[in-house]
């Protein structure tokens, strides 16, 4: 029957659907065809592309085709079994279902009222989570704390420090500012997301210290003790401390149980955030990585990142969620209603900086129900094993040499010519579509970045890279 | 082949995915026979749930049996024709398709070059949007300004503040933290995620002026004149007013043209929120919406609400994108790259909170071209036709009282018998599960708001749920 509306009728969405689906099946299969970092210049998407929007609607078929004749080219591959550059982002064929139901859903989850299921699946989710990754109880709803999904770790740093600032000020920063004296601490090797974080809080980036690192990268206690202890007789507030558990150049495990001694003492809040590392602690082994944990106010790491959750999904926990309401909250009458007021539901509206949200924790039941932690942690253990023997073969190389020791799934390495010359071969490589992996500046030397995570990777890939990186290196020394 | 890994293959991805797609055709098509509004209680989710996170993994068969019955209760029907709350998230097949893709491809837009294509199709499908929906030049990429796909107005809302807040301190307020007196300007119908904006942003929210309104909910731009005035006086720094085109509450519409000047005149920061309203401008008798945006800095509205984009899809423009990413950018070494050193490309990362970001052009793109101008003039035009026809419904009825004129879709209404009246055939329609509806306390009013944007809402279901009121308030009157 022929709608008179626009809109794509059940039976078309249908076989668009498939379409769709067929497309990505083998895509999952064949990405590794692509060159990993697209070959586009700067203005060649946009010169393909028509200048003013249609008046008259399209086909879907002619929409699909552009796809993947003009967006294609332009897309870097961060599904490919090459790909090994900054974190990976991969994914899944049930994260990538659940997305799409969640797309076809189309709740707004940022009441219980607006879709109970979109929270409580949530907080049930992360509650798992809480137990399989072993967290302090703290962290979970049963007790004082909890989790939510917040779209990446740099909003989790934020809605920490935020919540931070208010436990300094008693609840006086939201409503009459921020107090210049607050400071906050980091290493030198955190994450951007924290000076940003400060930037957007209204401290400023001056009132962030960035504590040394050791020769590993990790945070040194004693000197984050010294710089508290003298900002204090400047008459400044310490009140936020960030450590990191796998930072973004080395992936370095700064000394929780230490940092977390000195917060406590100091009464200053402990945010930890293990974004991509976290995942690893699904295996015992690697456990450990949790240590100090039970000493934090709050922890987030990124399913997004290496769990195969499609982004954006990154898990923050709070040990006390009534400091966190109680700094995000604002409640207008047109979102008043009886659930909400008789406080038995959580709204997770005040849990983070927007309003609206997606069902997120549909792809995140998804992933995790489909592997089960027996099938995550055999995952992990083989992304690790592979870096270790990635490790030996740079360890075994006459030229290469490993900037610090791997850690986790991450190996960063030079090559003994020099600066100029690593960021030659990292170029070449990444030019020749082949693979893709970034860089870092790391104990002055300017650093390959190895990371193996991707869904689809194996051993066999991570070897053909290495291989095509002593080719690239031999044939520049030509 | 078996795989010897736990990830879905290829195959079973297909089938799985095919079956979804037949779930969401026939979903589209059957949503009406929902409860729109979950009828379940607090907990009733969590107790359907294991309290462990499986050890083995699951089938994806048995994972979506536990979806349909065990989730789908608990799932307020935001796609349902009968959804009249809130202002709509309205949906469409063209979209989810998008998403679908999206979620597959898996790429990371941080960076121009972390995926070209998804940032230059956003830069480029903005600038139509632009031309589209009559905005003026100067939020094109062409001139000094931009659109950028933000999550929320919530977050568009923050940016700009943020932005206002470096431009009157010099970019002094990033480094050294916010001035307790800058001062911030909105109505007393302006949106709650003001308010959050200046307490994320440090500056307090007793430093956000809420300027009186009239009959209509409008700003009265004379009382900002005299509060800026008086403000000066005092020794306070205004620097900041959120003028709404479309109210949460009541759809008003703040006189543009005239707190522009005033903005002008003051130098002060000018952002224009038209979350709902904005896509009513497609439509060029609708046009007049966009008054005196020549004189804001900064705009936004959301194709999640009434553009048949799923959520998240704000669309945010700035008038000077230099001041934006001077603001929110932070470049560590390991997001440097050559593309970004010769200042060629856009990196979007700059134009928001988060780091990371989704492919949401897509979505985006897939829709516009999918209707076309046309097609979503002729879907607009019916939804506000058929407002219309409910307000005269309305006027016409004996016992029922229009809280102030309709304003494009959406009708404010109340039962003369009061407000514990109208709140009993709230929660009494409500409950029933036929339809959906809001409310909010206008003009002394507890009122219901009916707002019509959903995409399968035809006129038919807006009359039945007006007859189901009718009857509802019959059946208590008894």
């Amino acid at each position: 029957m022929k709608d008179k509306s626009h809109h794509m009728d059940a039976e078309t969405f249908r076989q668009n659907g498939y379409a769709l689906v067929d497309w990505l099946a083998d895509y999952q299969q064949n990405v590794a065809d692509y060159p990993v970092l697209s070959q586009l210049k700067p203005g060649d998407i946009r010169n393909l592309l028509p200048p003013q929007l249609p008046q008259q609607g399209e086909s879907f078929e002619r929409i699909f085709e552009d796809f993947k004749e003009i967006i294609l080219p332009g897309v870097t591959h961060w599904q490919s079994p090459n790909f090994f550059g900054y974190f990976p982002a991969n994914n899944s064929a049930p994260s990538i279902l659940g997305e799409l139901l969640s797309a076809g859903l189309g709740v707004q989850g940022m009441l219980w009222l607006t879709s109970p299921a979109c929270t409580e699946l949530e907080t049930h989710v992360l509650d798992w989570l809480a137990d399989s990754l072993g967290l302090p109880e703290t962290f979970k709803s049963s007790a004082d704390g909890g989790g939510v999904i917040q779209d990446s770790a740099s909003s989790a740093t934020l809605c920490a420090l935020l919540t931070a600032r208010e436990r300094v000020s008693r609840f006086d920063s939201k409503e009459n500012g921020a107090d210049s004296r607050f400071t906050a601490y980091c290493s030198d090797q955190t994450h951007s997301s924290m000076e940003k974080a400060m930037m957007i809080a209204g401290l400023g980036r001056q009132r962030l210290r960035k504590i040394s690192t050791n020769e590993s990268g990790a945070m040194i206690p004693e000197s984050l003790a010294e710089q508290i202890r003298s900002d204090r007789e400047q008459g400044l507030i310490p009140f936020f401390v960030c450590a990191t558990v796998g930072t973004t150049s080395t992936l370095a495990i700064d000394p929780v149980p230490s940092i977390g001694q000195i917060c406590q003492r100091e009464r200053v809040w402990l945010h930890v955030d293990a974004a991509m590392a976290g995942t690893a602690t699904i295996c015992p082994e690697f456990r450990y990585l949790n240590d100090g944990l039970e000493l934090a106010d709050s922890y987030c790491f990124n399913p997004h990142k290496w769990m195969f959750t499609n982004f954006d999904c990154d898990c923050f926990y709070v040990a006390d969620r009534f400091e966190l309401v109680a700094t995000l909250s604002v409640l207008p009458e047109y979102l008043r209603n009886r659930a909400t007021d008789t406080g038995e539901v959580i709204d997770y509206r005040d849990w983070q900086i927007p309003l609206g949200r997606r069902f997120r924790s549909l792809k995140l039941w998804f992933v995790l129900r489909h592997y089960g932690t027996l099938g995550l942690q055999h995952h992990i253990r083989e992304h690790i094993a592979w870096a270790v023997e990635l490790e030996r073969h740079i360890n075994d190389h006459p030229q290469f040499e490993l900037a610090l020791p791997r850690s986790l799934n991450l190996v960063c390495f030079y090559h003994r010519k020099g600066d100029e010359f690593s960021k030659n071969i990292l170029d070449t490589v990444n030019a020749s579509g082949k693979l893709f992996v970034t860089h870092t500046v790391f104990g002055g030397h300017y650093c390959i970045r190895f990371c193996i995570g991707q869904t689809h990777t194996t051993l066999q890939h991570v070897m053909n890279a290495w291989q095509f990186i002593c080719e690239t290196a031999e044939s520049l020394n030509d």
